[in-house]
């Protein structure tokens, strides 16, 4: 058996059935961030992401653009679970016949990005390898009574998101602004019962929401905000790598979010008990297509 | 320019120079691992370090021993900075046609590790990628007053050095264990001024020290212990990722140290002045080679 057989999540929840953790770990594997006990009021996120050339960008791709994304990807977790990010640290996997020119553009998206972000860049580690490796762990911290997590989903929640949707493939995956300010505004002003970044699909992603809430939900496929670039709503039902956040709350805190008009919060469902499934109702309002789709690595 | 024109620590230190951090990072890059400040008594320790097959290891070794070696390298930095391991998230680069069996391998040989040394794995994120590449980060905590960097050794401290050097290519370095007990032991009962574990190579990693605390060192070859695989002095001199500490304190403490008798802390040298350099006096006792070798990425 090979893990294509078993695919990505197969293999995540192999490992997660092994692993062990002690009182000090809030929230372990199977989250945006890892979530640890820090002082009387916070807690500290960990998250850690790796993008491979070939798989997560182009070896074309502009490096400045890689080395942003590289850190983004890892803020966008963050975001998710209700966090300031504060400290990364950085593996690079380069070829020795790499243009020092290239790892310097690398360097500078990735240095911009974490001034802009106020991140400290506290160590790395560089290794020989034939295509390009980063890897960015993170660290941040998020006040008790202001972290998201994936499992507090409740039947009656309104679906929200930030954005639009579908227009990764069209470069967005390496442009992407990860949804700091948002996330920030969403948890400092109302209740949030759950939020998750938006890296595998909209459908998928919710699907993680739902199985981590034992809940099911509806999705308006008309109400999903459109990128300019999508093709139509199937790139937003599926579409990886948007890092738009996705998020519930009661019903009331939800028209108190979407009448703030401070940043665009769009409702697209409703969370319903988990007998219900995962469906989304079209255009002509027929009862949907109950479907899973999205990014799988294997 | 290519990168191996300006080499690995080339590389570092033009990253370095562009890396700005605020007043909670007591020490980023440079040291074995960054450190945080955390409250009152403790500091944050935070480390990442990326194993790629076919550099750090061989296609053919048993998954199991590289699932460790991924986690006890970082449990290393920890341990040379005086600290106890604590957190851990792992990034996995895997080929979708790998054996289920060789990653059911990998995990047991990491999650034993990680039992062993108390340490939770709270986190991962998996890629797909052509090679087995693994990055391990890793949280640790040290006190305030037991913190060692590369930073405090002072002319006329003892140079001393774990265990015995010169078998890593022989395997030593997919089952070294990780010297926790001796750097807890160190740190608890004596002062050490400066420490580093040798990843690099006995004589580069010293000169990691002497750079950093401005001074210069000599070393008594016939001194160096020598594993029995080491096929001399000079396997021992310039062998990469033994993962012994080597570390230095004044001369009264390292006599404590020695005669201590708990663990096998050999010395082999002592810290000199800056203008000295690096020496180091041969078995014939003649005025030795001043000379730089061990392991750079390229």
């Amino acid at each position: 058996m090979r893990l294509k057989d078993i695919g990505e999540f197969g293999l995540i929840k192999r490992f997660q059935g092994k692993i062990k953790t002690d009182s000090s770990v809030v929230r372990g594997s199977g989250d945006d961030c890892a979530v640890l006990k820090l002082d009387k009021n916070n807690y500290q996120l960990f998250t850690c992401d790796m993008i491979i050339a070939g798989t997560d960008f182009k070896s074309t791709d502009d490096p400045a653009l890689v080395g942003r994304k590289a850190l983004a990807v890892s803020i966008s977790d963050i975001c998710a679970c209700g966090g300031t990010p504060k400290y990364a640290v950085v593996s690079l996997g380069l070829s020795p016949n790499m243009l020092v020119t290239r790892v310097d553009r690398l360097a500078k998206g990735m240095f911009e990005l974490a001034k802009k972000y106020r991140i400290n860049i506290v160590g790395g580690d560089i290794s020989s390898a034939d295509k390009l490796i980063i890897d960015v762990s993170m660290l941040g911290v998020v006040e008790k009574d202001k972290l998201c997590l994936r499992s507090g989903a409740k039947p009656g929640d309104i679906i929200m998101v930030t954005g639009s949707l579908g227009s990764s493939i069209k470069g967005k995956h390496l442009k992407f602004e990860p949804r700091l300010k948002e996330a920030r505004f969403l948890v400092n002003n109302f209740k949030i019962n759950s939020m998750i970044d938006v890296s595998d699909g909209l459908l998928q992603d919710l699907g993680h929401i739902l199985e981590q809430s034992s809940s099911g939900a509806v999705i308006y496929e008309k109400l999903i905000p459109l990128s300019r670039e999508a093709r139509g709503v199937d790139d937003a039902l599926s579409s990886g790598e948007e890092f738009e956040l996705l998020f519930t709350a009661s019903r009331d805190q939800a028209s108190r979010i979407i009448n703030s008009s401070k940043y665009r919060f769009t409702p697209i469902g409703e969370i319903m008990p988990k007998a219900f499934g995962l469906r989304t109702i079209n255009a002509e309002a027929c009862t949907g297509r109950s479907f899973k789709t999205g990014y799988q690595h294997f």
